[in-house]
């Protein structure tokens, strides 16, 4: 869209304030006209346009998942996406998780005094994009501004309200011995892609952030009746931090095959250089899923046909053995374990 | 709590790592130490302790009413509370404006690199005891840890969601001419205890942030059978905003009496030297109520009952001449405009 345009489709006066003010989270006049001529028109939804406190919402049944995380990346653009679409993605994901319909979701932004407007327009639209492309609602949200060198130019919190059926029961307790592991796509795309663009990395790479919703397929498991045991989104720490939890709290052990699990080639080879190991790099599109062993191949064809989960693979299985303890079967067959990440790998990746 | 029993009663190597480091929010090892050791076993609902992507919650009914605030007040700690205290009772508040039981609550923070772990513990701390006081659960949450210089210590968004019987409908649209005015308590007093805090004003003064939870007092009032049409907590922009926006949105005109609105006397004295209007300052506990005239008496009966509403007064009435104005009459009988905020008048109080 050209700058003209931009204009005449957004009445809020941005030559007037090209940057966020302080009075843009005062409560007052200035910030009533950021929600009235610059969010709400672009969010657009009914309950956000009654500017309430809270919102009043229609939810059938009487089970509901919940889940809120705030959104920190740098830079704020990336190859393949924003903070404005994590953000959506992140708390769509976490629903879908749960097995839950993602309904509802509030985004709450605290703003550093001096953000350019022009860039808060592009967030507001990708969350716009964002949110229909996974089907949710943006029905409450909140503007804090702070001041010069408190902030980072934006950070962004969103929860997410999702509905439930009364039949699905998902999680690490639901683990057996004998399930089988799948990956839905190749891992470690989204925080290599930050890397990247934050390093400005010397050589030439093009990776791009696999941040997508996955309710869709989660809904697809569900729907084709598939008793899903398990299932994580494979963000901070990557699958191995996944692996790790799940074995953790379910009390059994996981044993992985590393040849299976799929990683992009320009992946393997930026992970190479700035020696990082992919299975702890953050994705933001792929999940692992347990089924019982006798499902696991109608799970991954039925994945496939999801272009985000083209790459879906079957990578190892729950075992009763090395409880809490996940087991990497390398490429050439010697056997390790694969720890939880301890430090910090690659802070502010989401 | 001394510091050895702080230590006594919480495992967390506070000795190791006196501030928060940047693997506090890497997602492995140090994050789930932070989690296991310091933020589970205080808020210890058993939701929370499923350390899932996202809540799985029974609620009743199928009707909700959902709210979220970040919260970036300066300084942390005021007189009357902190910013975890102001983050749950804000999102109990905006819950109960709607007329809902609050029921589930999430909270999430982001650290600052360098913020010291004891102010953390102190601030989860209130956070538990305004959980509790509210009786709400705290069911999902999330922490993220940004680089010296891009935060401010802490920053907390919350998020609630609560219950809605059927037949509670309340907001601007229910406002009708004749409606009576009620305050539920004395007006500004949140926000002239940060700006005492914060400024270190030279003047003795011990303000305290009314900085409470609303929800009993509502609950008191739909027991009762009032029927409430119109509720909205003073928050930023003080009660000249909230008025504002109730007039705007019901397109009806608000005549309020300046001499009966409660302002406490050293709030009173403080705005006077520092040249603010209490009407345009922020409380915490303090909500401007509308119901039918004839039940207008009820309502600051029922109110007085509670200690945060020992000072509930009516203040006015809804008209249906100047539409979206509100109209002050002072204390020498000569009327004004009640103007919204325009600009920023005491940033970062909430």
């Amino acid at each position: 869209m050209s700058e003209e345009e931009l204009n005449l489709n957004c009445p809020f006066p941005i030559n007037k304030y090209p940057t966020v003010q302080m009075a843009h989270g005062g409560g007052g006049r200035l910030m009533n006209q950021l929600l009235d001529e610059l969010i709400i028109p672009v969010l657009g939804d009914e309950e956000l346009e009654r500017r309430h406190d809270g919102a009043v919402l229609d939810i059938p049944g009487d089970r509901i998942a919940y889940t809120t995380d705030s959104y920190v990346v740098d830079p704020l653009f990336f190859s393949g996406g924003n903070i404005g679409t994590l953000a959506v993605n992140g708390t769509v994901n976490d629903l879908a998780m749960c097995g839950a319909e993602p309904k509802f979701i509030t985004t709450s932004f605290i703003l550093e005094e001096g953000f350019p407007i022009k860039d808060l327009q592009k967030i507001i639209n990708s969350i716009k994009e964002a949110s229909e492309q996974a089907g949710v609602q943006i029905v409450s949200g909140d503007t804090k501004v702070v001041q010069q060198g408190r902030g980072d130019g934006i950070y962004i919190n969103t929860s997410g309200v999702g509905h439930l059926e009364k039949n699905v029961s998902i999680g690490p307790e639901k683990l057996e011995p004998g399930d089988a592991l799948i990956v839905s796509g190749d891992v470690g795309r989204h925080g290599m892609a930050v890397m990247a663009d934050r390093e400005g990395l010397e050589f030439e790479t093009d990776i791009c952030s696999d941040c997508a919703p996955l309710n869709e397929p989660v809904r697809k498991l569900l729907g084709a009746g598939i008793e899903v045991h398990f299932l994580r989104d494979l963000t901070r720490g990557g699958l191995a931090s996944a692996a790790n939890e799940a074995a953790d709290q379910a009390g059994l052990g996981l044993e992985i095959l590393e040849a299976n699990i799929p990683v992009h080639p320009q992946v393997k080879s930026s992970c190479e250089i700035l020696g990082f190991d992919p299975l702890y790099v953050a994705s933001e599109g792929c999940m692992i899923i347990a089924v019982d062993e006798t499902e696991a191949e109608e799970v991954v064809e039925l994945l496939s046909q999801f272009s985000t989960c083209r790459r879906a693979t079957r990578i190892g299985r729950v075992v009763k053995e090395h409880p809490g303890r996940v087991e990497l079967t390398g490429v050439i067959g010697a056997t390790r374990v694969l720890e939880m990440l301890s430090g910090e790998q690659l802070p502010r990746i989401c």
